[in-house]
């Protein structure tokens, strides 16, 4: 694994040389992971001149799931409790007689960042800008392994659920029954808090579980996600209580499903983001569901849940081969509930096959 | 409750007049929590110069879990999805003909200042510094009130947990057991990560729970809180699994526990923070546990966990009534495992009784 993380540097380090910074520090906790292989709390990287030093606040933990560092980056432990590995890695950049260092602008505080250039007056502090969140958008197929692994334990979890007795029980009690089901099938932990919304929280996106019980007639919509070696996945399904949804459910459920699978089918390299959520989104919008709708069709997962690229109509760019996205349309309808459809999926080539859907609990409506 | 808000807000607009900003952005959650009555997802609080505006990013949750923004305040919800509530505000406070605005600069990232800057460029920007977090050190009794209820949610989680079979369970397991308890009994959810440690992992502060299983023979230490309307408390518990301890763990227990106790003993109000850390600490090194010592023996609790006061060797300040604090001496024997025993309890005066002890489970050296 060392060359991936390495070769994952020199990369960062052709695209700083080019903006003029030969040293860089990483400090947003995902981007310290993703190039050096674990992010133990706290811990900065610096990408120096001579070579790269992860500097920690105190010894890595030693859990797969938290990732090791690479043995080919030297560990640097703070000796002072409370000590800012930041400021320290400035200190001994100094040391070696560095002049300029890109930071992460977007993620320290003014506070860090003044305390920095207080450190280490002489030092010139640029902007690393999102450098490594750009390289972080297509995955190797390390990355799409774990992202894989984790789809499935999230589709055993919730194929469990759909096994045992829902009516009468809380919104609160089934995400945490999920989220033990996930933890059970070996994830890290979830990849996000586990939404579970019914009758009338049905279909909002991100719904945080209440006291509300499952009754008959409800719609039951749920969203989960495993996180799997750090990397984060999200399924979400919507299910009717009871043995015969009524007429609007069913037309509900069609069309989301309708926008969700064209959404799918938009995806392909070369894409453009706003194609993507167009295509979803004009299916909800001529039947009357525009006011509402959120921001986002779907976007980019991986060490984060939320991450680049966004699909939305103002987004900017196109899709790669080996980007994992979501897809997840749906409609709320205040004071009745809705419907949210979600997969987690890979872009791939039409040779290949077209994309990969990794969550593949069945998408058909179903009568619990 | 709506006075009490206001009169927060007052507190802290006479603190940023007298250091000559008319008007405060803060952008902390929890600091936000505490002036508004709630913090939606990235809202921001203006204290503006003719009224205090909540600018959120869009409706906010209407769980009493959330709180529910102060009535006297006025709520301002983003059209544009995506746009950061910080700028909108200052972009409002420029139309008043604001000019100058106190930020947190421990909280606002360098990029999101500079965007504050380029959006009106007009304003001078100054620190906030510490401002609210100072404020919110000393509880009012509503506020302490919840935290009782916090302690009382989290000792029955763990009285249960003690009722069970314990031996040939995992450390994970046991966790989420305890979170699943938690919430049972009304919490929010836990305070922060539960942390169940057994055999060699007992004793560490902050152990995340593993795969390892409890054993005979073995330590099990326990922490875990309850958040509970916002306030998050802290309780930890150090158990032996089987009939009998072995001498070893018996000597490190009641070492501990003596430590502990000194460190309960000390608070008073007007005790200096370093006081209360040596009064527990020098009872582990003249034993001669000084090596690998935590380098906090407690902290404030309150909307955040971790809160000001430290209780370390370094922290400067004393101690009112009514703040409330841990006291958490620990020790961990590489290789053997350790001991950590924690309670959350409030400052107070001699003559209303001492220290008053939040979490009340038994601290005698259970055998399970």
């Amino acid at each position: 694994m060392s060359e991936v993380y390495a070769s994952r540097r020199t990369r960062l380090r052709e695209r700083c040389n080019a903006s003029g910074s030969a040293t860089a520090l990483i400090s947003r906790p995902a981007n310290v992971r993703y190039l050096a292989g674990a992010a133990p709390r706290g811990a900065v990287l610096l990408l120096g001149r001579r070579e790269d030093l992860l500097v920690c606040t105190g010894p890595p933990d030693d859990r797969p799931s938290e990732g090791r560092p690479d043995e080919a980056l030297r560990v640097h432990c703070l000796r002072r409790p409370g000590g800012d590995p930041a400021v320290a890695a400035a200190d001994l950049l100094v040391g070696e007689g560095g002049d300029s260092l890109a930071v992460e602008e977007h993620h320290l505080t003014v506070a860090r960042h003044r305390e920095l250039r207080s450190v280490a007056p002489g030092l010139r502090l640029a902007d690393l800008g999102g450098a490594v969140e750009q390289l972080r958008v297509v995955k190797d197929e390390e990355e799409i392994s774990c992202l894989r692994i984790g789809a499935e334990i999230a589709d055993q979890a919730l194929g469990e659920l759909l096994e045992s007795i829902l009516v009468g029980r809380t919104e609160r009690h089934l995400a945490l029954e999920l989220e033990r089901r996930l933890v059970d099938h070996g994830a890290d932990g979830p990849a996000f808090a586990t939404s579970v919304a019914t009758g009338p929280n049905s279909g909002r996106r991100g719904h945080r579980p209440t006291d509300r019980r499952v009754e008959e007639g409800d719609f039951l919509s749920v969203c989960l996600g495993a996180s799997y070696r750090g990397y984060r996945c999200e399924i979400g399904r919507t299910f009717v209580i009871g043995t015969s949804p009524a007429d609007w459910q069913i037309e509900l459920y069609d069309l989301v499903f309708a926008a969700q699978r064209a959404g799918r089918e938009a995806l392909a390299p070369g894409a453009a983001f706003r194609d993507v959520d167009r295509a979803a989104r004009q299916i909800l919008d001529s039947a009357g569901h525009s006011e509402g709708l959120q921001e986002l069709t779907g976007h980019g997962v991986g060490l984060e849940i939320e991450e680049d690229p966004q699909l939305s109509p103002a987004a900017m760019g196109k899709l790669d081969a080996c980007v994992p996205v979501t897809v997840e349309p749906g409609v709320h309808l205040p004071g009745r509930g809705g419907v949210r459809i979600d997969d987690t999926l890979v872009v791939r080539p039409e040779a290949d096959g077209g994309p990969e859907l990794l969550t593949i609990t069945t998408k058909e409506l179903l009568a619990l």
